[in-house]
This record gives structure tokens, C-alpha cells and sequence, in this order.
């Protein structure tokens, strides 16, 4: 550190929340439906500075965790440390072994007709090229539906190009059928014998940033290198095409699955007064991928989760436990909550709750319950509306990553929905840092999580029975 | 070509020009200063393709073009047949030779005391540290001052990162004085023995996008490697550096220069009425940084400027001639218009104009001309006014990047300024790329240069004398 050095900020250019989210909301003016403590609790989160600390603290003394890694590891051993110090009781780990896949180098260029490099980034488990890489002709699909629709002897020997846009929306609902590109694409492409596969980002972005991701190799299919072009490449890609002339690309990728290693979910806890009752779950996942450092995806939903957590344990003990769960290796295929699925199938649990869906401000509330627990979803509805969020979707909708598994076992969801408008401008790319993260959204995310807590963890009503999810 | 390939255009989702640039300007019902023949060109220029055409071309046929690179011989052959494809006059190319210097690869790493990777690039002209790379502790600077004021014993042995941040401003005028860490702050870490120098990237964004840019190494100090940190790494390096413990970088850098090459000016001419007149010169730069594909820096500049002369040109002979210069080798020291300065200097030139702002909407006009042409600058402001632009600055601040070579023979100069509160976004970074460019915006600058040269080229005024740029 040298003379001069001075404290700054991080400049937020993108981000002001027009909603003033320090004005005390629970003004004795105001007659609320909300339990009166569930109100206070929330008014006092929208101070909260421990969400920043969780999300300032993993994203820069670790940085990326990818699943499977010692950054991974690092990042157990850090979470271990923080929520004892934090006072929640219970704290410990659960391991489990994933596959582990190295992302080595991808580099690509244009060979012909003409001559520029392209800016890529390999997808999960994606093959490799071999040391001296390869060179083929491309063949472009503007959907995965023209690819699957394709001659395989068209494509035979060749590099692949699917070029379906993906549009930014509040609830991201365009990751489902968008996304079945990267989740699919490369073992169709695979099947019917091409050399590689390029895909646009699943990404809403115009930056030199791919978006990577998770794929696995469907029916037998033989793993091909499959990389996501920066959103502006797959332009230039298009443009190029257009031109009518053949093009060769060359392609240099040496990622590759390298055995197993240890993951670990992370576990604390909040004991309640009644230890018979049904636990409540909530959390997020401790991995990220490789290229960011995991902010919005997804220490900012560990850090709300523990944060809420944390508020209600300092309030007073509730009535049900609270368990706070960080899970492993959730990018690469929700090996977190398939562990936990399993290691804890004979515990009963009141509903599972999960934040990964960035740190924009919540706008949505949604459930998964039993009909005849919706009149108990009603002071938790009322306790967030002065937050400018509202009850909707259609009971049933509630889900989540990690905990998609454990809802197997039949278990309610309540889900807070993050604001996705630019969720995925930054989701799985070098951009997601912690930059991204607007210190007065989050506070709201740990607002709105406290509120939901303070109700739903003191309510003795069951929120079940509800159907195995299929 | 797959089936089902379908035509999109790129999304535009920055940008919207408030300004209806389609509008019929002149109206018979709105009396206007200009003279009317520069109005109506001016008004047909709203609908102008070509500049699109040249920009979309040279960015997706030759992409980055790199001073002295086979790219940007390729990108002059271009240049040559695109320009005698449009009519335009003794069109040729005036070679010159520049040093070479290789960009090669570039990583690091912070090694302790939070192992993770760092994302930067080679500033022009770094040194290496040799294949076996470098590791060293690093201190920390925020500002270019701190490390003037720098006890060298600090130093020493040491890699060094200075951090002063830019902001957005319209004119980018912040690039003057911040710049100046990346073109001395090298320098002057050599001289104090440091072994290399990160700086925060000179730039406004805060994407995982990395600012390159020239740097040349002063008074006899050693290269060494110096490099830029996209914004989110330096937001980074600061907040591990705040924590207190000794840090450690590892650095890989295989940069170096590498002899001569050969580049060269394309110069193309709109013959005028009455050759014994000095001539109008105008233009941008053919060469481009690296990472992108130069888009903004500069294809719209050369795009603009000879979308405009080819307007002039097809209405009918101008009174002067009017010459389109696409420079080389801007980037790396103004070796075009160094080199045309020395080829030029006894050709009289009425005036001087470059477009090298990006290509987002023009709001100002200034001039660089005698205070007795002052009068001769009504007209001109007359025909911009209605597009938004007004006269601005003192008679005298007129510049540009390559003229500023040539306005040292005594030339006035004429300059319309972009908005350049996004330029430093993109600004020689991979993100340069087309999809920046606003088909619309570039439209308002085609609109605005037609109208500058309908007068300016028909007008048989003296601009000068001008004393020479110093």
C-alpha cells in the first residue's frame, strides 16, 4: 500500500432504487394485516449491513468457486468460520463427491473468408480439441428446433452455429426454453456427428462476455468441444454467414472431465423453542462458476438468507428451527440438494425456501402449499407488501434450484422472486462481480426475507400437505 | 448455412435517439440562415445507408485492425475498392513504416493472501516478464500524483497498481489528465525500479473488459510490463489491498515488440471546380485497437466523413476539392497524420476535420480559424443548428487525433463533437464491437458532416491564417 491511498466506494452507475428503502414503512399511522413484530423486523432489516459483508467477503477473499474446486473448499471452510461468528448453532458440513470438469484454454478464430478471432467460453463438461485443435466449415441454425430438424449429413465433420436470441424479462422466464440450447444443443449436435458446437450466450447482454454453463451428454451421446460465443461474436458469426460464402473456423479448446472431488453443502442453524415442529429451510448455493466471482449467482443469496436468519435468531428464539443451508455444487447439476435430498429424508421440514436468482429487488412473492394453507400465506403477503411486493403466480408455481431436488420428498415452497430484468446481462459470465450488486436492493431482498421469516417461522399452521414434486 | 435461417437484425437495446432524425427538416414553412442546398443535402442525409455500409463492412470483413498488422494491409485494399467503387478520385495509398510491437498473452493472478485470477490486458508497447513469468508483492497507488511522490525504495523490486478512477463526461475531457496514468505511469514505475505497473483501466464501464492504449517508454526508461485491469479487478486489487496483508500477484506476459512493418494513409479526393483553391481535408482512422473490431475507434469516423464527401460529391461538383483520408497507425502514435503532415506540408488546405468520437450523437460545433472567418462560420452553424448541434467552445480549441499532426503546418480546423458520455465505455476494449454503433445516431453525424462540407466546400472564404499548432 503506497502514500495517498484513499477509502472509496464502488461507483453504482446502473442502480437507484426509486423506492426509499430506509423510510420507516410501519408508521403508527399506518393500520397493517401484518403481525406487528414481522413489521419491525422488516423496518429494521432495511438498515442491514451483514448481507454486504457475507457478499463483500466471499466474492473477494475467495473470488470464483467453481464446484468441486479448492476455491470451493476455501469457501466451506470461510463459511464455517462466519456463521459461527455469527452465532448460529449447528454449524457444520456435508460432504460429497462430483465430477470434476477442468475448463483448460478455448480460444477460436475465423479462418476464412475472413480472418479474426472470436471471443468464446467452454460450456460444462464440454470436450476438448486435442493440443493441435481443429478446423472445419460452420453450419448455422437460427433455433434449436432447426437443428433438430436438420440432415445429420449436413452437418457431419462440421461446427455448429445455433444463433437463438434470448430477451431479457422480469421473471426470466426466457432461461427455460432459451437455455434448452446449451442444456441439449451440444448432444444433439454431438448425435449427428458434428466436429463441435458453438452456441449464441444464453445471455441478454451486447458485452465480449460468454455466458457458460452446465450440459450433460444425453443418450451416449460422445462429447464434442461446446462453447457459448460472446453475444456480440455470435452477431459478427451471423453477419458473416450472410455473406453466402463458406466459412472455416479453427478451434483450440483443452477442457476436459479430470475424476471426482469433494463438494460440501454447508449447514447452521437457528434452534427454535418447539424442536418437535417441522424445520424451516432457507439458503442459497456457496458455488458459482468459474469466470466471475459469484456475486449475484450466488453469494448475494447466501449472504440475504443467513442475513434474515440471523435477524430473527437476534430477535428472540422463534418457534421453529431455522436451517440455513449453502450448498455445493449447485451449477453443475444440484449436487447440493440432491445430497441434502437424501441425507435428510426422514426429517420433517414446514417449507424450503431458496434465494439464486441475483439480488435485485424482490417484486413477487409465490408459493407452493396445501390449498388449505393459503389463508396462513396472508399475513406473510401482508407483512411484504409495503416492500412493493405482491402475492402471485399460481399457488404451486413456488420452486427453486437445489431445492427443486429436495421437493421431491413433498415438501411446501415459499419463493421471494428477485426483479431478472438484467439477471442474465451478467449470469454465468467474467461480469459477474461484485459491482453488480446494489447495496440498497439487497437490503430490500434482506427486508422482505426477514418479514417472510418472522411470520412464517413463528406460524404453528402446516403449510402441507403437498404432492412430491415429479 | 443451415435450414431455417433467418435474417435479425441486431438488437438495440442502449439506445434510442430522441431526436426524430427521419423529420423533414427544412420545411418551406421555416425560414433558415443556411443556404438551401446545404439544408436539403442535409435533410436526404437523415436517410443515409452507406455510412452503415462502411462501418458494418470494414468491421465484419476485416474485423480488428491492429496498426502495421496484415489485418490492416487488408483493411487498406479494402479501403481501395470500396472508395473507387464509390467514384471517388484518385484514390491511392501513401505507405510508411511503424515499429511493430506483439500483444501475445497476458494473465495474473493474485497468489496470496486470496488466490484468485486477475483480468487485464498489455498496454501498447509493454514489456514481458519471460516465459517462466514474474511474482512480486504489490503496492498500491490512487492516483498518478502518489506515484510521482513515491520514495523509489518503496518501489523497488515491487508491482504496481494505481487506481485513480475516470468519469463520464460528454466532452471526455476526463481522458486528458486521467489518461496520463497509462501514458507516463509506466514510465515513471520503471524509472522508480518497479518490476511492472497494473493500472485501473482507463475507462468509464464496469465490465470484465479490460482498456488498452498506447504508451511509449520516456527518458530512457526500461519496458516492463504494464498492463490495464478491467474496473471490476481493480475494484478487486483495492478491496484485498484494504484488508492490510502483504499481497502477491503472479504475472505472465509475452508482449514485445518486434521490428517494422509497413502501414499507410488511404486518401481518396471529390475533385472541386476550381483546383487552384486550398484544399478540404477529412477523415477518420483505418487502424483500430486490437481486442475489439474498431467499430466506434474508429470505422464510424471513416464511414461518416466519406459517407458525407460521397453526398457532396453526387450533388454536383464542389468548389474546392474535397480529400478523404482513412489514416493508419493512428493508435499507436499519429504515424498517418505525422506521415501526411511530411507528405502534404506544401499543399495549401482551406481546413481540417476528423471524426475519431465515436459515432453517437453530434451536440457541438467549435472551430480552429482566424478570428476574420468567424462570420464564415454562421452559415455553417446555421445548417447544424436544426440537428441538435450548436457552436461551442472558444475559436481555437478545434482539434482531432491525427490532424493535430497536420494542424501543426498553420491549417484551421473544423470539429463536430460526438456525445462521448458512453465512448469511454468501449473505448479500445473487446466491447467495441458494431452492435454499438446507433444506425440512427450515425445518421444525425452523416447529416451533420453533409451539411459542414455543402458550405464549407462551396465557400471561397479564407479560413485562415492560423498560427501553428504547437
Amino acid at each position: 500500500m503506497g502514500s495517498g491511498w484513499l477509502a472509496s466506494n464502488p461507483m453504482k452507475k446502473f442502480l437507484t432504487l426509486a423506492f426509499a428503502a430506509t423510510t420507516a414503512l410501519s408508521s403508527p399511522l399506518l393500520a397493517q394485516a401484518a403481525p406487528p413484530e414481522s413489521a419491525r423486523l422488516r423496518d429494521a432489516a432495511l438498515t442491514d449491513d451483514l448481507a454486504w459483508e457475507i457478499t463483500e467477503g466471499l466474492t473477494t477473499e475467495i473470488g470464483p468457486r467453481k464446484a468441486g474446486s479448492d476455491a470451493e473448499a476455501r469457501a466451506r471452510d470461510w463459511a464455517v468460520a462466519k456463521l459461527k461468528a455469527l452465532g448460529f448453532a449447528n454449524v457444520r458440513v456435508e460432504t460429497f463427491e462430483v465430477p470434476y470438469w477442468e475448463r483448460g484454454d478455448a480460444s477460436a478464430e475465423i479462418v476464412a473468408p475472413f480472418p479474426q478471432p472470436l471471443t468464446l467460453a467452454a460450456l460444462g463438461n464440454s470436450g476438448g480439441t486435442g493440443p493441435k485443435g481443429l478446423k472445419a466449415e460452420l453450419v448455422g441454425f437460427d433455433s434449436l428446433a432447426a437443428l433438430e430438424a436438420a440432415d445429420p449429413a449436413s452437418i457431419k465433420g462440421k461446427i455448429v452455429f445455433v444463433t437463438h436470441r434470448m430477451a431479457a424479462a422480469q421473471d426470466g422466464s426466457h432461461y427455460g426454453p432459451v437455455g434448452q440450447i446449451r442444456r441439449i444443443g451440444p448432444s444433439i449436435a454431438s448425435q449427428k456427428g458434428a466436429a463441435a458446437i458453438l452456441i449464441r450466450s444464453i445471455g441478454t447482454d451486447e458485452h465480449r462476455n460468454p455466458h457458460t454453463g452446465s450440459q450433460d451428454w444425453k443418450d451416449g451421446a460422445a462429447p464434442i468441444p461446446a462453447l457459448a460465443l460472446a453475444n456480440p461474436d455470435a452477431d459478427q458469426l451471423e453477419r458473416v454467414l450472410k455473406r453466402g460464402q463458406p466459412v472455416t473456423i479453427a478451434l483450440r479448446v483443452t477442457a476436459k472431465m479430470a475424476g471426482k472431488r469433494t463438494s460440501g453443502n454447508v449447514i447452521a442453524e437457528v434452534p427454535g423453542r418447539d424442536p418437535s415442529l417441522p424445520i424451516v429451510l432457507v439458503g442459497g448455493h456457496l458455488d458459482s462458476w468459474d469466470q466471475g466471482t459469484g456475486a449475484i449467482d450466488d453469494a448475494a443469496g447466501v449472504a440475504i438468507t443467513t442475513a434474515a436468519a440471523k435477524r430473527i435468531m437476534d430477535a428472540g428464539q422463534p418457534l421453529r428451527t431455522i436451517r440455513v443451508v449453502w450448498f455445493g455444487s449447485e451449477e453443475i447439476g444440484l449436487f447440493g440438494g440432491v445430497d441434502y435430498r437424501e441425507k435428510h429424508k426422514e426429517e420433517k421440514h414446514h417449507f424450503l425456501a431458496e434465494s439464486d436468482f441475483g439480488a435485485d429487488r424482490i417484486w413477487r412473492f409465490q408459493t407452493s402449499v396445501a390449498d388449505a394453507a393459503l389463508p396462513a400465506m396472508k399475513p406473510i403477503a401482508a407483512a411484504l407488501a409495503p416492500l412493493g411486493i405482491v402475492q402471485g403466480g399460481k399457488n404451486g408455481d413456488a420452486s427453486g434450484s437445489d431445492i427443486s431436488e429436495i421437493q421431491k420428498l413433498g415438501i411446501p415452497v415459499l419463493a421471494l422472486s428477485q426483479d431478472g430484468t438484467r439477471y442474465f446481462d451478467l449470469h454465468h459470465t467474467p461480469d459477474d462481480t461484485l459491482d453488480k450488486v446494489d447495496p440498497a436492493q439487497l437490503r430490500q431482498n434482506v427486508a422482505a426475507w426477514t418479514a417472510m421469516l418472522a411470520v412464517a417461522a413463528n406460524d404453528s399452521t402446516d403449510y402441507g400437505p403437498v404432492p412430491p414434486r415429479k
